[in-house]
């Protein structure tokens, strides 16, 4: 069954169409990539509007659905919407702005609707975007592969006084090159102190002897993305740092010994972060074990304590624990997987040795 | 007075309060950058809520506010509401989404006050964003000096057979490299047939005798952003090329003539438009002549077909006609000018004649 067949039959009783305008949502519905467009689903068929800049190529690649080129959006959609007698329409509430909604409501009290502001159609999307393909895993796989050849490339680069920002920009330039969308978020690189900032941004701070030097990166490949974290170590580290660099690998270790099916996200939340805790660095881990990856950097599950959430085979998440010791410095490791047969697939092939640089 | 105080002003009489979410109206009226953060404006007081992540910076940044951390902002906003005694808090209805409304809207009844969700208050906003101070027009200036100097030097780059994504990318790197925070917009860079699209996207496209060269570029800097397109040739070009070129270059010539104080945004259009039509090329210039540039890449005015809407000195806008042949090619021009005294002063500095690279 096509995508949109689903979401169809996953209508809720009292709604009879729903109207789809984030951009990645439309793409994992049709197919087709655009910046503006707005997809209506019925439980009979689905029309994708488009203007003039789209329409040749969404009649080409639009999958199950009919193309239909707007001149004026509130005349061709109020038809539509009366041809298909709709009378309750669900709108993307993760998306619509209220300007936007007013828009549209204006159009559906033309054609005799009425709007469902809920967060219920997200929520279901949310819930078939969770499972992913073949296909969504290959180009995931893709993502990964050119972020690790980029790193691999960049860490030959690295010598006393480069900048952080410098860094940064030639990874994303080399991921490009090879040809990579974009990067799935601003890439992360951090040396020194400003490794114990887990939201630290790039700048003109240098590499110096006896830094950790910190990579969150990923890339996007077709619409999907790859994150990975990687810590490495430049020149000569204390013992201490050696320490913390353990306690979070094995930890990240624990934690992906929990992935399976049926496992709560909780329980692997649990795994790496009790292990932190007991190593005596309660307080220094605050942020959750992991996350959904996919058409999205962040999707469901949210992988964090006390989550109820059950994973299932299909599933993509990340799995970071770290240590952040304030105007000190920081370790994070982190993988994607997804759950495969009786554990997961790594999509990361890169080391989590210590590998000092 | 401070932006913030002015936009107090700016309330209308039946609203006490504003909340205010998208990146760029919390750093237009609290010069702090980040990616979440929620401010409150009353008519005596502005509060900006961040989380621990953003709450050091903001606490030495922000400006005309008090910064409150919050744990949990539906305990903390509602504490500030109610001190405040507001009743009516008009919503930032272009950023707010569906679900974003509906969880403010949660703390607003328990505080009770009532949203305001019509487009006032962003109309307002967007009105004081028109007129661009010393400092604004400085950053613009910095983006586009950038964007100039990395055009410069790629321009040394370009021979037979490289591609547009190539060449795109080079720029942008350059532009970074340069210090630019980013660029505007995905770079437009364009040959041969494909340069009668508008709103083409780089590919392998790969540059050739005879074609145009069309890039539409700019940078981000500190927020701000620049806009330019030049048309270049490669190697040998035909009379028709070089009459469309001539007739591109007068046309936004003619443009530019308009752009004073006072004058209506759709009489530049028009200037633009008619000697592109008188020309022969009625039915090939299907875009407006601009659009407002500032923290946003598009912003009012539209500078379109009959817009009634009159230029003041401080705004910036861009003038850039163009002509597209279906399947043959096409040429537009773009400069990014700010109104003042009695004409205009233009950010562009590269040459507008016909360049044969």
């Amino acid at each position: 069954m096509s995508r949109l067949g689903m979401l169809a039959e996953l209508l809720p009783d009292d709604a009879d169409g729903a109207i789809i305008i984030s951009n990645e949502n439309r793409r994992y519905f049709t197919d087709f990539v655009s910046s503006l467009g707005y997809l209506l689903v019925t439980r009979k068929d689905s029309y994708l509007f488009v203007d003039s800049r789209y329409s040749e190529a969404a009649q080409k690649q639009a999958e199950n659905c009919t193309v239909i080129k707007f001149g004026k959006l509130s005349d061709d959609l109020c038809d539509i919407i009366k041809q298909n007698d709709l009378k309750n329409i669900m709108l993307e509430s993760d998306a619509f702005t209220l300007t936007e909604c007013a828009y549209i409501e204006d159009i559906l009290d033309r054609a005799g609707a009425k709007a469902v502001k809920s967060g219920e159609l997200n929520k279901r999307i949310n819930t078939m975007r969770l499972y992913k393909t073949e296909d969504e895993i290959q180009k995931m796989h893709t993502a990964q592969m050119m972020t690790e050849k980029a790193l691999t490339d960049t860490l030959k680069l690295i010598k006393e006084g480069v900048s952080e920002r410098d860094i940064a920009l030639e990874l994303e330039f080399r991921m490009r090159k090879l040809g990579a969308d974009g990067v799935s978020f601003d890439l992360i690189v951090l040396a020194g102190k400003k490794t114990s900032m887990p939201h630290g941004v790039p700048d003109n701070n240098r590499i110096k002897n006896g830094d950790f030097i910190l990579f969150d990166i990923g890339a996007d490949y077709r619409g999907y993305h790859s994150d990975m974290t990687r810590t490495y170590a430049f020149g000569n580290i204390t013992a201490e740092q050696k320490r913390v660099y353990a306690t979070v690998k094995q930890s990240q270790q624990n934690a992906l010994d929990m992935v399976r099916e049926g496992v709560k996200c909780g329980d692997v939340d649990n795994a790496a972060r009790s292990y932190i805790y007991h190593a005596g660095y309660e307080g220094y881990f605050g942020h959750s074990t992991g996350h959904g990856v996919g058409l999205e950097i962040h999707e469901v599950p949210s992988v964090s304590p006390n989550s109820d959430f059950i994973l299932r085979n299909g599933m993509v998440i990340t799995v970071e624990p770290g240590i952040y010791l304030p105007d000190n410095f920081g370790v994070r490791i982190e993988d994607m997987v997804v759950l495969a047969k009786d554990n997961y697939i790594n999509f990361a092939s890169l080391s989590k040795e210590l590998i000092i640089l």
